[in-house]
């Protein structure tokens, strides 16, 4: 009789198929943030057919904890195009409006609860179109121009609901809880944080989540790291100043190009900080009307990150500050919208050393040493955090697949042979977690 | 027997309501620089059948001499929306592709040589809909979105039609030869020295330029100015560096967003001229892809101006060494195109005084007091300085009339009836200086 | 008999000597604005002896309008040189402490109240020793190391004394009031203000003040202008942050070299004005302590100057704007310590007609025919607009002299033959509006 | 009979007097960075006199590849200073003139190289004079104010010497050849390269040199650590424009006061990296003559560091092309002076185990587990890197005392009774590393 680790190996791997069909259909149907209403929707018909209670709508997403959602006639009009690309009601009238969030809960009585995280959302990225991008070459190309999944979410998806299969199948040796998160708005880090202030992972002892890899022609199969990402806090400033004429009367304007212009050297001036690395990046300016118009408007999508929450929060805090002065030097308003915002996110140690032994040794998968990792930042990290804060655990590891192109360019694809891995550690780790020993 | 001079006086003010048809037709199909193929054709096809030797396409303006041109898609797809809007063949299909200067020639024998320079583009601006908005209210608002004869131009090319009808008529009485010249692309400074470098000045002894004059409740009708147009150069400015992402590998990248910055602050910076009134915007700067990228291009519309060609060239060799400097500094590189230029234009001050002459005492109309004027620039000083270069002289005269709005604004208009006072100048001076006595 | 005016002229003539011996003994003894102590003690002395009635100390400049004082200590050492110099008790003792201005009255019964303005002080110049220089070769070159009479004030005060000996020659003849007032730290725009708020030109109905000029080899002996001085401010701007070692805890530190650095750059890019010419200069700067760390103060000397008094006002109000939000954005202190301002001076048409004619009818002085000057800056025009100002009428002239050097530099001097004329010009002047014709 | 650890050690703690003793003298006569006339005399008289075999001068340091050198005439000054206060001939004028390096070597046969650094120079601080601070108390303040050993280095010289006299008592045991290395100019990070360039470490195996430590109220004895110091460039920036009149004719200058400020800004944007901290500093910027002058010069003192070398020589080269094209910007020259320079210095780990072996078990010193550290620089790199270039294995400690005051600051002292400590563990390490085994 098999143990219950080959029974997942054996359910994961022929789901393979499955697994493969899935992420295509979502990377043909690819939805930007807060406007994955036909993902969001079929996730829920599957998580309600699979019998997990199902949360939608406004009771995944704390309404007011949501960041940088586009405005109201772009949600609408993705909402009219999601029903047209196949959006399943009711879940996609839940959904409308920048709800796109969906938890499936599953309760198997006394035990920890354990928490998975999926995100969903795709990129701003157009899909490269040529025979050498293998999307292309197959036919599953994004049919959404102008959004692609780039960083592989698709394959998240596709893995969250495989592992909703599998335990759900093997309900009945499960102790505890399980909570599946399928998260939206990830890109940008605008979407963790309303799914944490709504409470979810208050009753968290242990949460998990994985992002692809590329495995970069090694032969290891799951990422490990100590390293932490980024905090992050992205946010827009808006100048505004006043127009005039810029021959006739130029010292009646107020020039909000100047301001942007002061603003944008001394943002990148910031001193760097003793308690750990940091970035600053006003990555787009737009300003100004015309050629000999005083330029009267600017707007700039700024970020900062930081090794830890307490860096990222100083850097947020001097670039309001600079913001606010370079705007009052030469009489302009000021308006800083937030955008996102991540903390920085350190998995628990104990927790990878746990991931390693299951992995190797219920799985026979191959993990890599734990090391470090920078640059990057991820929301998630609400959710670790949250859960580190009341005596939990998370945990953070990557699916290596052989992949193509970087990540976040419209070349990027993945080996999805890869993706009954991610299914397999998932349902493992959760089963060891409640049934045989804690972390 | 009435006097040529009452002669010109009755016909001008007999065609008041031909010069309003004619101007209110232009301002229906509102042409911007470079693009004025409808406007070109119906001035060729008038002046053709007026008996006038008629220039147009690449014999008006030297191709290379040309500013500011838009690409070539913007100049074919005008060229076909001009057909549709009622372009006149064979004339519109020589103003293609960004040829759509006219001259006109009626050589009456030996006498000086007299130019008349009529500019007929229109500007970028949205045209106001409302009904206090007299175009709008009686049904002559631009139908090209975007594009609006907000600077009178339709009533410069109105004029100069009627000054060529007239002086036809009158054509017996004349020694000498008049050139009528409807120059594209004054907005932006774009046109002017493309027709001086084709050398059509070159022998011209007078010439008379015009502009329409908010006579702002006075009762004056012509308006004169001892002072000068300001000089000015247009330039775009593009920083070119590479963009790498702003998290992992902030170093490996060129930001040309920085470029850019310290460009704005230190063009605006550029030391004040004691040689005279300068003026320098950094009018509008879009920059950047994405937030989390180093900027890798930016784009800015910059324009100086100078109270002489001296200092402009000043302000013009400080600025562009700034941009590449500025580029230097992070590794960037920089383009800029110059995107038009005029020189600073005075009147010769006997002709100002001849014009006050004339038009009280030979047409009874009431020239203002020659004053100052300030912070405008016009290209027609190419003209005018290339005139006085070989010892002619050159007058810029305003048609005065009450206005509605600001120039340059939605609001503006202004009453035709004025139309037909510059139209008797125009001829008045012809004849004068043709047969009375030299200036 | 002769009249008054060859009176005047032989007198003057005749003090030709005594002119080039004070002026000597002056620039030998030079001192810099507020520590004119021997020079104002040498000047009440004279004014005493001839019969003046003598305001000195506090009674000259209102205590609170004096500007940009150096600091006590720096004063009290003064006092202590001058004495040493010949400074002259009881005056010295009065002058201590920066009341260095010094005014003698003559009353003369009915008539009208004309007040004249010599400028007294050095400027901060290290005189050249070669022997190229006449005050080296003369050996009168100033024997205070730093301080030197490059401007003329030597020659200003040297021509006061000389009117003041003459007209109390003329007193029988004269019908008014005399002012004659010996002004403090022209130099930095400083004194005038002082006895401007103190009341002394509340009850003037004119008020004359010179220059020396340069007559450029040309044989004007009187230079007269239309043209204005420009009104200027003078600031220093310091600002304090907070130092912390470079290398390890730069985020603890507050970079006032970030603020300095900032305010230089916009202070340079206040924008231009329409309304007339300006000026910005920040001419020093020193900031920080060490290499190592981080900079925690800086102090700058800035000036803005506009053609009119609006438009250095509107300079003015834009550098302390942009110098506090500078200071704001890295969390610094800022302060501004006014040092020196004055308004724009504009004689009064009448009198520069009036000057003329006197100057060229009754003295056969040359004056120059009024032109325009520009750049150059002088608190005398606090005097003249307060005349003007309750309807009075004020003139400011130049006393042209071959030069050598420019002003302002350690090689100037200037052919002391021309103070006579100056002389003349002020008793003429005086003379004529109190006994023959208001202007 | 003794061991030699044990002999070492009696020897070390019996001379605890006398090391007092030399570093109060020391203290007392503090002088800087190649102004060490006396210090370097007095050391290389004791070397001498303890039978070494002494090279000075110019066979120390190789005279182009030092950095930062003050001037001839202040050099000269230094070295009248010198020998008023006690400096010894013939090795004062050895030293005269910035070459004021020994080294001091001791050949027993075949064996390894074993080289120690001792650097000798002190800081421009002024001490405090105050009561509670011990050397003022005591009496042996620094009597050359504005200079004193504010970083310990007067220990460092002691400890040399006793390891000096130690390591002679014990030369029979010895096998290989010791150089003991007593650099100047350490401060600044200006001596260490010329010594190595001279080639003196060229043949070296092991290589170890010292810090005094704070023992911060722990009971450590010797601090140990696996973090590397920072690379780092110190550089002069000069810029030269030209100076007229800033109210008269601006445009005739060159303003380097834009320039500068145009560099400090963008000095601090340098874009952080990926590859390791950095760090900038503008610590000092000195600009301009006058309020009313277009600067005409500036100079900025400035440093980078670096994680890694190639990480400061990425901020180095960043910062000098900020700089030259900040000068081309407003046609400014510019000067860049090296003022000092160092890599980044990580001691070899084996060395570290090494030492950590050795004095807890040979010595009973009580050593730190291996830790990190941040922020500072030491020149003492170059010597590290020279010998592992070739194979050999560089070690850098801390002897640690209970301190008063900061590093760097007038307030600092170190207790005494530590210097024996550092002098035992470098005889011990030297013993141990030639006899018993290699690293």
């Amino acid at each position: 009789m098999n143990t219950i680790y080959e029974t997942i190996k054996e359910q994961a791997t022929a789901m393979r198929e499955q697994l493969r069909a899935v992420r295509r259909d979502l990377h043909t149907y690819a939805e930007a943030g807060w406007c994955e209403i036909r993902t969001s929707s079929l996730i829920a018909k599957r998580l309600t057919e699979l019998g997990y209670q199902v949360l939608t709508g406004p009771d995944v997403c704390l309404a007011e904890a949501r960041m940088g959602l586009p405005p109201e006639e772009q949600l609408e009009a993705e909402y009219q195009r999601a029903l047209q690309q196949g959006a399943v009601q009711p879940y996609a009238e839940r959904a409308r409006g920048g709800f796109t969030g969906v938890i499936g809960i599953l309760d198997c009585g006394e035990g920890p609860t354990i928490a998975m995280r999926f995100d969903i959302d795709a990129l701003g990225v157009f899909e490269d179109k040529g025979m050498e991008h293998l999307p292309a070459y197959e036919g599953f190309c994004s049919v959404n121009d102008g959004v692609m999944h780039a960083c592989g979410h698709d394959g998240h998806v596709s893995i969250g609901l495989g592992v909703a299969e599998i335990l759900m199948n093997c309900r009945e040796q499960l102790r505890g809880k399980v909570k599946l998160i399928f998260q939206p708005a990830e890109e940008g880090v605008r979407g963790a944080k309303s799914i944490v202030e709504h409470g979810h992972l208050d009753d968290v002892d242990y949460v998990i989540g994985n992002h692809m890899g590329d495995s970069a022609g090694g032969d290891y199969q799951i990422g490990l790291t100590y390293g932490s990402t980024l905090a992050s806090t992205k946010m827009d400033i808006y100048f505004t100043g006043r127009a005039v004429h810029a021959g006739a009367i130029p010292e009646k304007g107020n020039n909000a190009m100047l301001s942007a212009a002061t603003a944008v050297l001394n943002l990148q001036a910031i001193p760097r900080s003793s308690e750990g690395d940091t970035r600053i990046n006003v990555g787009t300016l737009h300003a100004g009307s015309g050629r000999n118009v005083i330029c009267d408007r600017a707007k700039m999508e700024v970020e900062v990150r930081g090794a830890t929450t307490a860096v990222n929060q100083y850097m947020e805090d001097y670039a309001r500050r600079i913001a606010q002065a370079a705007a009052d030097m030469h009489g302009c308003g000021c308006e800083i919208k937030l955008m996102g915002a991540t903390e920085s996110l350190q998995s628990d140690p104990d927790m990878i050393r746990y991931c390693e032994k299951v992995c190797r040794e219920k799985l026979g998968l191959r993990p890599t040493p734990p090391g470090q990792n920078a640059g990057a930042s991820e929301d998630y990290a609400y959710m670790v955090n949250r859960v580190h804060s009341h005596g939990g655990k998370g945990l953070f590891f990557s699916t290596l697949a052989p992949c193509a192109g970087q990540f976040h360019t419209k070349e990027f694809d993945f080996q999805e042979d890869a993706l009954c891995n991610g299914v397999m550690a998932f349902c493992a780790l959760t089963y060891s977690l409640m049934c045989e020993e804690p972390v």
